[in-house]
């Protein structure tokens, strides 16, 4: 089965995600730059977000451009992704509304480490089917993935000791992220070149 | 007609169905976990909502890999199993907001019979147009199909002994039709090796 | 400039025009079969209006197979046709929750009214734009878009006499136009042939 | 990395984006014309920011078609101009339950200047990237881009005399630009002659 309608899908999918996320931003009460600036951190969760979804779909398109074919286990892959990135708007809006306590920041973390995994476990799915071996050639030990577990799990853990610690480990994970997965690109100019 | 145009408006309602059910979650009016554990169920219901959409658009892809042209009766056929499958968002938050009381699984598992039946119609369609052999050779005599469509309603009178007998009837539904029509592929595989 | 991009951006909007609708239905108040029948209404006119959004694919779809090359008059043709076409979720909601009083269902009308004159003003920018003569061949006089204007704006007078009037006027134009337009069929097959 | 998912993305978002802002609509809470004509300065706010995402896509649309490769940066400088056009319906939300008080008025113009802002940043990433030589060419020194900067931030100042002026400029802008780029056109014919 070709890739062209999953990635179509999937492009549906977290589009819609990254667009009703601004559904959830409350309207601000008061006509005045005070009503507005205690928005600031709705504003500020929804960036966050945006920037993850985007980051996802950066990668998603990258893993995607090296894959050919794929089987049913990869579409379920893709869907359980897809299932916890639409968790993301319910979890942001959570946190946000409830001022940044510390259940729902937890929450938000899992959340994000959850999708890390389905990330992981769609990777995965992709190297055991025919014509992954390009991905897996590209993507070499994926110490970058693995050390983002590793974060997710340090910005959970810290949110005991203060919910805001917890923001900027995900920020910073997000910020190593901006850069697309510069990986594939070189595999596929590596290989575009051999085969010249 | 070709198949392109309604394969990505299809892709496209099948993507907002699937994302939107997730505004009808209701964020935990509390920040603590006990709130959460209470939203549990809402949760559970849109994962299985969320399978049976996935479900219907793996096999809604499989089934169009083997046609290659439509005419109107397949349109309005593919529409109505769109309207069908886009109640599926007002029905679970129904059945979740209501605690699952005995009506509203009644309707939901009416919800997916309907869906299910507008499934087979089209499938009806297909067949009978243009170019619509292949599938129908594809797909042999749909036992899966028909048996599901009896598992609805014995989930549907389960509804009048507990109303959670019919929901673990229709999760097993959805955990059979997790693996992708195979008929399918092996019938594309088949093709191909005959025709080479 | 091609036609690809302009379909699936439209294809995108109509796709979550015909899903957001959904959004606006209610969640029966009481878990009964009751609460369900008061719901009716509710569901009916959304039924209306997705049938119509789904006339609309269709018959979207098929102009722009007969066109190849679209210029800026179009693309803002089309975008009005989607900006009437956006506001019936609107117009439904609010005459299903005026449990059709007089003035939201001729508003609806006028909305059904708008629409039809976009997609007339549409074609005539077709008809005037390079490679827009295989339309205008393929439409003929296009008696049966005159026609649906009539009955709109008959359907809107007789909701002086009674609403209820106007819904059966409305849903008989609908009826009307659920076999896509075979006109364009014809066209592209006497082509075809006349080419062969 | 070919641009094709880049703009069925963008596409996707945009046409979420215009579409969930008649979300934010009202319903008018009576059944009457009265009713109907003080929900008319939401439908015309309506009405303006779909008129700009439309103006945004078209010029989207022009901007593709002349790059056929992007890189990281360009990907993100498409995903910060996404981002500013999704608090669109938002800052238009607001200005408009406020019966377009100054600050919303003024926010709406931040939010239309930090998009114009973006799209121009989106520019300057493709004219650096490779294959965007052709792009500078064919918009030359961009008079109309950099008019429009200054335009916003006269309609932002014009609040603070009224708020009403501000919108008069910001319509004006807007029609400006319903004229797709020429500028594109003019280059890809003049290209395409170039190499006949």
């Amino acid at each position: 089965m070709r890739t062209s309608r999953l990635e179509a899908f999937s492009d549906g999918v977290l589009a819609i995600i990254i667009t009703i996320m601004v559904l959830e931003l409350k309207i601000p009460a008061e006509p005045t730059l005070q009503a507005l600036g205690s928005s600031a951190t709705g504003f500020l969760t929804y960036l966050l977000s945006f920037v993850y979804i985007g980051i996802y779909w950066n990668n998603h398109h990258h893993m995607f451009q090296v894959v050919e074919h794929v089987n049913g286990t990869v579409l379920w892959g893709n869907l359980q992704l897809l299932f916890w990135l639409s968790l993301l708007p319910v979890s942001t809006a959570w946190m946000d509304q409830t001022k940044f306590s510390r259940t729902p920041v937890v929450v938000y973390g899992v959340n994000l480490l959850l999708a890390a995994l389905a990330y992981f476990v769609l990777q995965q799915a992709i190297f055991r089917s025919e014509g992954g071996s390009g991905l897996r050639e590209a993507l070499g030990r994926d110490l970058k993935g693995k050390m983002s577990l590793f974060l997710y799990v340090s910005g959970i853990a810290l949110a005991f000791v203060s919910p805001w610690l917890s923001l900027v480990v995900f920020a910073a994970v997000a910020i190593t992220w901006l850069v697309p997965d510069r990986r594939v690109e070189r595999y596929l100019a590596a290989h575009e070149s051999g085969s010249a």
